[in-house]
């Protein structure tokens, strides 16, 4: 049986596996150590003697630096070591990074659906989209009246969704920051899986205007405006809330009878966007669910297809690793001023890169924000990065793209919905019951006793790897078919369920 | 036919009424005036020549200057005038206003559910609160089982209602400024109408940890334990959804039978806590729906009762009226320090105050933020303020007090909330359909165009005042006596239709 998992040659610590960890006088066998603590499960035995100031070795990178000598065989909690510095992003150098030379992957195809702008969706959903959060109320009783009334009249549209948010209205529509929630709310209107149908309800009196979504629109290429609807609230034609239920039914019928019409077809892997996050992350989630998405990552963009990772604060401490993976100069740039940016704004608000880590996290083994990156980022799997994006800002290019969002769950999910994912993968540790609403989430364990307990809401367990009894390249396999099956319709647990969280726009400008 | 309104003696504009506005070479028969221009309904009207740079005067104060020669009888639009500088709060000094002579009102009472800590709900509401939103499509689910197959069970109980927000995880949690959404989510759970039960569900890593909130609940007054639950989603007992969806119900079904034995009893009003707000503004607001809160207000007051008025970007301009109204030197400085903290805020996000108003309040006819804010601080009556609180914190004292809280009407509620309120006062000249998820909301328009058109969202017109076909006084009297009613029971329009906003808790610290 394995006890403890060590990543990198390197490593001067390695992870205790069983679900019970390690006890104090237990002998580690890979290494012939007597163990001086108990060690929980997750957590670090340091493997040699680390003495004071020397680094804390995992992923091959320093994580910490011990505060004084700790001795082999104890427990590496966090009250025993210091953070390092964090990367100067001005000290980073651009280095054309070497061609990978992975060879491409063909035939691999998903059944979805096509849309007017050549994207293509894997569910066809009606998303009521806002302007204004003053609006939700009159449009959760018109999804209500859609759904219980006339979905079942369109059996080839999935659901009807109100896209509410908390933006619009009551905010520095002008702040230097202001343009992520707008360009996030206007985005979000052209997610593939709502097939290029938009159906807008606004106020009239707000500060997102309708008529600067309606302009936004006129921009987009291939979306034929007819298939654009918007109805004003205010608006002097409409008398009372049953006149403005009927007239929002009447635009979500229309826009049903399109949706229905369309049908899945098989499309290349290369129209596939996905994201990839972690929540509720563990020392295991770097170690086996992390590992996995990569892998499967690497072998959607060897399949020419598009994969977004994100979480500003969970990778800003892989800067350097990152810098040298950037395709070219203007990624790199792009990258360092997105980073850039989040440093400052985190500083403008009194917090840093260790406002991260979570109560959660470090129960779990992580004991600070390095040691967390180096095991986030591992999502990226190990291609090149051939694009960075701006929180909520629209994908254009393909392969592996760095979407720049806050980490917070809810609001990276929105993010990235915004960006034009019609997918998710999602890695966590400790559990989390979260979905999107408009995109099917895929759902990892990084440890065995997590998929056994919740076994109706993960969907693909990772922690056989952490005993030795799965590979990652196997599991890496065995999700990135998993991706296909969802996409092509196949429900995960989550969506099955029924489960919905609320979008979460990120607006870093102040409210009013 | 009233043509125009002037409010005060000192006022060099008046405001143009009926629906079509006024014509250019119409007779403003009151003053004697030829119109030069057309005149919106709502806009003001010069009524002497106002030469460049002179006063703008309306509410007796400066509301802006004039750029250029405005002559009599031209519509007094944005563009011909500049905004004076906001008033310098360091240059205010604190003197004790003249005590209020009003008569106390005596013998008002309202039926009310009296809870453990004696304050006093107008509603018997399950709240389920949540410590983040990755719990809530769990939470969601809930609500949906308890209300659809045990609610009708318990009649006494009005309502079972998710306080879902997005606070909780991947935020600063130790950002100087993060005790506001954290003071918000605690206060909340304490509103006054969900009758001194707690249930409360968390997930188990994030941030805002069911034992903070744990440990607030036990240094409350008069909250018997005994009503508290909280389940936290990763217990190690849960094995997957439908247990976590089993364990809560049942909880839910506990407080179920307890809320289900209370009735209401008659409570003198000096147990009511309403809160009063407008949103949608016009230039009607602060002639009709507002002043008639302001009087109803002082109602209340004088019966005892306690209003919260708020919005802090609405009523910085007429910082040196409340400063003259504060009853004491330490309500003073707590003014003077939550609104130079707002000031702060702004500057820090690169806004000020002219991020406040809006397209609609411009097109109601509104030139600029003093203009609107003096026509928002009328909803505070005429009484001395008693007290101050900050955002989200909860009310002790009694009287009137000024919350300061944003001017989002969303985020606004939801301090309110969190400060106590039972019921609130909604002044609207545009329209809005909002409504909060656990107070009855009493909307009020200001012109009866809008009663007319929105005649099942609409409580109580005001428009008549503009008319001349009814008085403020008169008009404050109704809007109290509804008040009474509502707190004893009756549904205003937007609940009595099911209409919800989701909470919005204010957070001006940064998300990670």
């Amino acid at each position: 049986m394995i006890q403890a998992i060590k990543i990198h040659n390197d490593d001067n610590v390695a992870v205790a596996v069983g679900s019970q960890g390690l006890r104090a006088g237990e002998i580690l066998e890979s290494e012939g150590l007597k163990l001086i603590d108990d060690v929980p499960q997750g957590h670090k035995i340091a493997l040699t003697d680390i003495p004071s100031g020397a680094p804390v070795i995992r992923y091959g990178v320093t994580i910490a630096r011990a505060k004084d000598l700790i001795p082999a065989g104890s427990w590496v909690k966090e009250a025993l070591v210091e953070i390092p510095p964090s990367p100067a992003l001005d000290e980073l150098v651009y280095k054309q990074p070497q061609e990978k030379k992975m060879e491409p992957l063909e035939g691999y195809t998903f059944m979805g659906f096509r849309n007017p702008d050549r994207s293509v969706g894997t569910r066809n959903i009606l998303g009521i989209s806002t302007t204004v959060q003053c609006v939700s109320g009159v449009v959760n009783h018109v999804v209500k009246v859609l759904k219980e009334k006339h979905l079942s009249s369109y059996p080839h549209v999935d659901d009807v969704v109100a896209l509410n948010h908390s933006y619009g209205c009551g905010v520095a529509y002008n702040a230097d920051d202001a343009f992520i929630p707008i360009r996030s709310v206007k985005n979000l209107t052209l997610n593939p899986n709502l097939g290029g149908e938009v159906m807008m309800v606004g106020l009239g009196c707000e500060k997102l205007e309708m008529k600067h979504l309606e302009a936004f629109l006129q921009t987009v290429d291939a979306l034929p405006q007819e298939r654009v609807s918007s109805l004003i609230l205010q608006n002097e034609e409409l008398k009372g809330f049953q006149s403005m239920v009927d007239a929002l039914v009447r635009q979500g019928i229309e826009h049903l009878e399109r949706l229905n019409k369309r049908r899945r077809e098989e499309c290349p892997l290369s129209d596939l966007v996905i994201g990839v996050q972690c929540g509720g992350s563990d020392a295991f989630s770097g170690l086996t669910a992390n590992p996995s998405i990569g892998y499967a990552v690497d072998l959607l963009v060897r399949a020419g297809g598009t994969a977004l990772f994100s979480e500003v604060t969970e990778v800003r401490d892989a800067a350097p690793v990152l810098a040298s993976r950037c395709a070219d100069k203007e990624t790199f740039e792009t990258l360092k001023k997105e980073l850039d940016w989040y440093d400052s704004y985190l500083k403008r608000g009194g917090a840093d890169r260790s406002a991260n880590t979570t109560p959660g996290n470090k129960q779990g083994g992580l004991v600070n924000i390095v040691e967390k990156a180096m095991g986030s980022v591992v999502k990226s799997g190990s291609m090149n990065i051939s694009g960075v994006l701006g929180p909520g800002e629209r994908v254009s290019g393909k392969g592996l793209i760095f979407a720049a969002t806050p980490a917070s769950d809810f609001v990276c999910g929105t993010c990235q919905l915004a960006s034009g994912i019609s997918l998710q993968i999602f890695s966590t540790g400790r559990g989390t019951p979260y979905n999107l609403p408009i995109a099917p989430v895929v759902k990892l364990s990084s440890r065995r006793d997590l998929s056994q307990r919740w076994y109706d809401l993960v969907d693909l367990d990772t922690g056989d790897i952490a005993w030795g009894e799965a590979g990652i390249e196997e599991t890496g396999w065995k999700l990135f078919h998993l991706i296909i099956e969802v996409a092509s319709g196949r429900k995960p647990a989550a969506e099955a369920l029924g489960l919905y969280n609320d979008l979460v726009i990120f607006n870093p400008a102040p409210i009013t």
